[in-house]
């Protein structure tokens, strides 16, 4: 059993030279959308091979079509230590608009809010170079205590997350072998609440359809045709109504398939969180749950498929009225999906659906806007449940197992491509701010976080 | 009674300088809606003046805040002759895009189109200064046979019919003891097609209305809020959805109060027409009757309420996709009126059933957009009964008595404020290009539609 206390502690002592480290990262502006910071995005991928060749990883940036990765890798203590990957991105989000910084974004602070409260400022404080250096500065204290780390690391940090991954499939496939372990830490998500640490274990996936109904070859004059041409508005709002019934529920054929109910203790867990609909609700004005009837918000956001009309256009939209019958009218619609829910049948059940809907001389046309499957890891893994003790005890509080109602594609990426399940553990906090002016990461969530990492590793090495 | 031989004959002997006056007539410019063409609209109407006053009507130019209205008299052969009103306009449409126009709009002429037809070109030949001229030549016709009119004549000619005539309610309000006679003939109409006459006896009324529905007080994203918020496209759809039910009808509670059924020989003279669903639909590229099942394009288009949404928009609408739901969803959506259907009743009936459908968070805004009635005039009235026998005596073809799919203002206005029913005869033709470039009528619409008119008028004298 590796001793923990004094990696703790020297987490502890080393927390100021931890955040000089952190603001050294932070202020290179590797913001991957703008082609303007390629060069920086390069710079931060180097700052990061650099930092963890001094802990002793065998790091190197490694080149793709797109900005660069790094990988790292470390041995374990022992030869049969388990292997981890861990996965964090040195990209950042843009930072306009500038003006409304209160500090200027590339150069970190430390703000202490008065009310006992500190907080890292600048872009990337928490999305994504705070969250990784919780893991990197975890792994120094590991080594500079005992000399070796309690199981065998490899690291991936990716430079385009915020531009949407395009190089990352590809490099995956190419370094298959290299990055497989048995399992991936994911550093992008966040605390149930700032007291409460939460580790994501079910995350929705997506399937998205765009539909336009065409009905006569002009649009027409709703006085000399209406009662007798078909509306496209018409068949359209019909299909839409249709897809839902009184319930709540999807009416596709075979939508339930590989959905399953979410096992009482976790539903007891998130029953125990205290969020209620109204209190969920009532932040964005709302108060009456929607979707399918006698669930849980949590239930229904996390842990529920569903299917929304994102947007829906047709006909004269101006100011004034104008008596028209449209010849076209189109929809974007997403299905949430959970579970085991296979994407393309869902889409192929919602074209069959709507197509068996079409009069016959009116047609339709698809537009595919992405898919993916849910991601459900088990809820009671030997490793999930280590992180989750782990955490408790960093954090004197149950960790709790949540879902998340969008999805991260890496976290599927890892599990088609390399066969690797993962663990989402972050620190984040839903005030971070992250995507907008004055991103933070709290203090705490940046030191109890090293902390946390230790622990962790240090119970997956058990 | 009117010996009516001769004045056919004399309208025959007059075309020549028919033309002539028709050709002065439409060489004003007189565009209502551009202001530039003011002064033309006051020469239009001072034109029409010295016109009447040549045939020995009291004629006089009759201001309004807009374009003058022309309103004469003329007694009839004997003090007890019915009294009728002469209704039709002298504004035009404005000529853009006049790069499409094959001759200058303002420099009328004959054209032999070389398939034995000869037609007038000019913008205003059709709408409405040659069918006007039709009823002003058959009066001098009568005038220069019998030295008088075998009925009492009032004449109104309105100057702003193409911007939606803001004058004249006011007029009419305030001249009514003037204007008020047995019978409107007004003159804006068409033919069923090129040999057969037509008299329009039912025009559709209209509620337009606009909602809008809001749900959330800001865009929420579908993965966070997906499930558990409100979607107002939702909502909304399935509010359209339930506009009407699978046979086609309207589900309003109510809408069908005042709805008659036409009078079998009317539908039978209908289905004589031979517009069926497929070359009626065929022209715009559809062929199922959509609305009500197991009736005719015609009545559906002439004689059945409908329910449209003419537009609708809410969410996301760009390239691409998002996963937004929505804070707001609109729609536009207009109920056609036929037989004694109230406006008024229809929009509450609406708004109710709207009402009822939204959720207690969510909330619905509505907006009026016009409402008027239907026109249902009587079928057998002996003053249709004459005009149609006139009317087939000259076209050697039964006149068919028809609906009309949209509305016609001043029929409604002449009957609730002057209390005086209207008799559409009209003798346009589908080809004529009202309001586009290359308007034409045809030679034949405006020499027999003279005749007819004499014929008319003798009629109703009897």
């Amino acid at each position: 059993m590796t001793d923990l206390s004094p990696v703790l502690d020297r987490a502890d002592q080393n927390l100021e030279k931890s955040l000089e480290r952190l603001f050294d990262l932070v202020r290179i502006k590797s913001i991957s959308t703008d082609p303007a910071y390629k060069a920086d995005c390069r710079t931060a991928a180097e700052w990061l091979v650099a930092a963890l060749m001094e802990i002793g990883f065998d790091a190197s940036v490694r080149d793709t079509p797109g900005h660069p990765m790094v990988v790292a890798h470390h041995d374990g203590a022992t030869p049969d230590a388990p292997h981890v990957l861990f996965y964090g991105h040195y990209d950042v989000q843009p930072i306009d608009p500038i003006e409304l910084w209160e500090n200027d974004p590339f150069t970190p602070a430390v703000k202490d809010l008065g009310d006992g409260r500190k907080v890292l400022t600048g872009r990337g404080t928490s999305d994504d170079k705070g969250q990784l250096m919780t893991f990197v500065e975890a792994c120094r204290a590991f080594k500079e205590v005992h000399g070796s780390l309690p199981v065998r690391v490899t690291i991936l940090f990716e430079g385009e997350e915020e531009s949407g991954s395009p190089s990352l499939k590809p490099f995956l496939e190419a370094n298959a072998d290299e990055l497989k372990a048995s399992c991936a830490l994911v550093c992008d998500t966040g605390m149930w609440d700032s007291d409460t640490p939460a580790i994501a274990a079910a995350l929705r996936g997506l399937v998205g359809e765009e539909v336009t109904i065409t009905a006569a070859d002009r649009d027409l004059h709703s006085g000399l045709f209406g009662g007798a041409a078909a509306n496209p508005i018409h068949i359209l709002t019909t299909i839409l109504a249709g897809l839902r019934d009184e319930t709540g529920r999807v009416t596709l054929e075979g939508f339930y398939e590989g959905v399953e109910e979410t096992p009482a203790n976790i539903k007891a867990s998130w029953e125990t969180l205290g969020r209620s609909a109204e209190s969920f609700l009532g932040e964005v004005g709302l108060s009456v749950p929607s979707g399918e009837k006698g669930r849980s918000v949590l239930e229904l956001t996390w842990a529920r498929p569903t299917c929304e009309v994102n947007g829906i256009w047709g006909g004269y939209t101006g100011e004034g009225f104008k008596t028209v019958i449209a010849a076209k009218a189109s929809a974007k619609i997403s299905f949430r999906l959970v579970g085991q829910q296979d994407p393309s049948k869902i889409r192929d059940a919602f074209r069959s659906y709507v197509r068996s809907q079409i009069p016959a001389d009116c047609s339709v046309e698809f537009h595919e806007h992405g898919g993916s499957p849910a991601i459900q890891l088990s809820y009671d893994s030997p490793a999930l449940t280590k992180a989750k003790n782990a955490l408790s005890d960093e954090w004197a509080k149950p960790a709790v197992i949540i879902g998340m109602g969008g999805s991260i594609p890496i976290v599927g990426d890892f599990q088609k491509m390399l066969g690797m399940d993962s663990l989402l553990v972050g620190f984040g906090l839903v005030d971070d701010r992250i995507h907008s002016p004055n991103e933070k990461y709290d203090l705490k969530s940046f030191h109890k976080g090293i902390r946390s990492w230790a622990r962790i590793i240090a119970a997956l090495a058990a």
